[in-house]
């Protein structure tokens, strides 16, 4: 953990927002954290879904507990997720995402620390990858959680949830058990309840083969963003000639790549759109315009500029 | 299916070998080869595994009362396939993947034959994304099915086994229900029956999901076989500047790529080799060789030879 925190620079005196739900992935997270840094840098944020019933209301009692033996600052949020999800009309897993981020960057103002430190693991990145290869048609990359996503850390992300509670028990670490994992009416626990197991009948190891795909993958898109980046100049626009000179494959991971930035990632372009941005840099007009949703590409001295 | 003939070449007096179970898929598959190609060139060649005992049969019976009936040459071969895994100490599947392919390459020889034929469709190749996903740690590429592989060819594989089925209706094709589906004791059944539909109720477009990342993959796949093309010239060597010009993730590939010829693709490097063969690669040694498994390198003059 140490070294973790070395790694992201964070400085002795630095204070960070630790989310603990009181289960034991965040329990086992608070208790490493607290090994290397001091009581009153740690501020825990606890959010109450209020999901399950006094179930919820007795984790919060909890982390609120072991706050005031520990002296740690604790600060608290409960939210009627599934009244909010109902009335925004989306699911409930994302309602309680959205607005537990709200909640967990409100306290990094409040207490102006650098990071939010959440204790997802292995198992939450398989469950994601699959959950992503099932669900999206627009799929950019399959790895959605990682160890580093802006101001969000994840020290976790090699353990599995079996591992976690095995160091938990060595170091004598106190939780909750997890209620909600028992009910698989949510998307991710029919995954983790129902396809899971099904993947450990076929091979016991499979975890270790999803986190090589998943890190293999992570490489291939690392190359591709700096591949990109040294051809858009200062993110503003590339030249026409260095466009022609890359091969298709490259080309059209350019087009892709301007494209979802302008639409904040949340669709993707057709071949057939790609074929039309194609077009559009090599016909020989100069000084026109191409937009497609809200890209909009500017040909100007063999230059194309995003907008 | 014309089209899709004269893409591979396949010319009007050419001989075709048609693997054919009798199910469903590849009496689609014949039924569409038989509108576009005479009857004299078509060479059925049905493998018994005899695995389900009299329904066995009653298939290669059913294959060869269609062949007659339809003017087609019929070849068959009766193996034992549960007694050679049993022998051999290997799976069934893979026993039965290994013989059938032997007869089917020995016909394809009889009738000097360019290509075998074979009814793999959309589910076949979700479920071998699927299975080498959860089984493999060394995983090259997850995408193992593909439309042409040296002398098989698979002209149905963008279909999926239901829509498959409503074309067979609709052209009023005569064929066998495959009994083994319903038996889950082998690890692809397995698959089919107890995980994919869990996906379907997540997602009930799931396949396509699947296919989208899989022809991605695909795409990614040849952009680096071609950037890797280009840096080992004749197959035979790679100069040692052009090499460390190299972004890092396509060093490795480099490593990885003329690692895995030389063993077949059988085994894979850890990232402690790949280390190891870079080290060798810059030190100031020349005319030194280096040997991992079944890969020798050698270097002279700044350039290191595949041996």
């Amino acid at each position: 953990m140490k070294k973790f925190l070395e790694k992201y620079n964070i400085l002795e005196n630095e204070k960070v927002i630790i989310a603990c739900s009181g289960w034991v992935d965040s329990m086992f997270l608070l208790s490493e954290i607290l090994k290397v840094k001091n009581e009153k840098d740690i501020i825990i944020a606890h959010f109450n879904h209020k999901l399950r019933w006094n179930e919820s209301d007795k984790d919060e009692e909890f982390v609120k507990n072991y706050c005031k033996k520990n002296n740690l600052i604790f600060e608290v949020k409960d939210e009627d997720i599934a009244g909010i999800a109902l009335s925004k009309k989306i699911w409930i897993e994302e309602a309680a995402r959205i607005e537990r981020y709200k909640f967990l960057r409100k306290i990094k103002e409040k207490y102006s620390a650098k990071y939010i430190i959440v204790a997802h693991h292995l198992d939450d990145k398989i469950e994601t990858f699959l959950l992503n290869l099932i669900r999206w048609t627009k799929l950019k990359w399959l790895i959605s959680i990682e160890e580093k996503n802006d101001d969000i850390l994840r020290p976790l992300l090699s353990l599995s949830k079996k591992e976690i509670k095995e160091k938990a028990l060595i170091n004598k670490v106190s939780w909750r058990e997890d209620k909600s994992n028992l009910d698989d009416k949510f998307l991710r626990n029919n995954i983790r309840l129902n396809i899971l197991p099904l993947f450990e009948e076929i091979n016991p190891t499979y975890k270790k083969s999803f986190e090589n795909i998943m890190s293999y993958m992570w490489d291939i898109k690392i190359y591709f963003d700096e591949q990109i980046s040294k051809i858009i100049i200062d993110n503003e626009f590339f030249e026409i000639e260095t466009f022609n000179n890359l091969p298709d494959f490259l080309q059209r991971e350019v087009i892709r790549y301007v494209f979802e930035i302008a639409n904040s990632w949340t669709i993707g372009l057709s071949e057939g759109n790609i074929k039309e941005v194609i077009k559009f840099i090599n016909d020989k007009w100069n000084y026109t315009k191409k937009e497609i949703k809200k890209l909009s590409l500017f040909k100007k001295n063999w230059k194309i500029y995003l907008m």
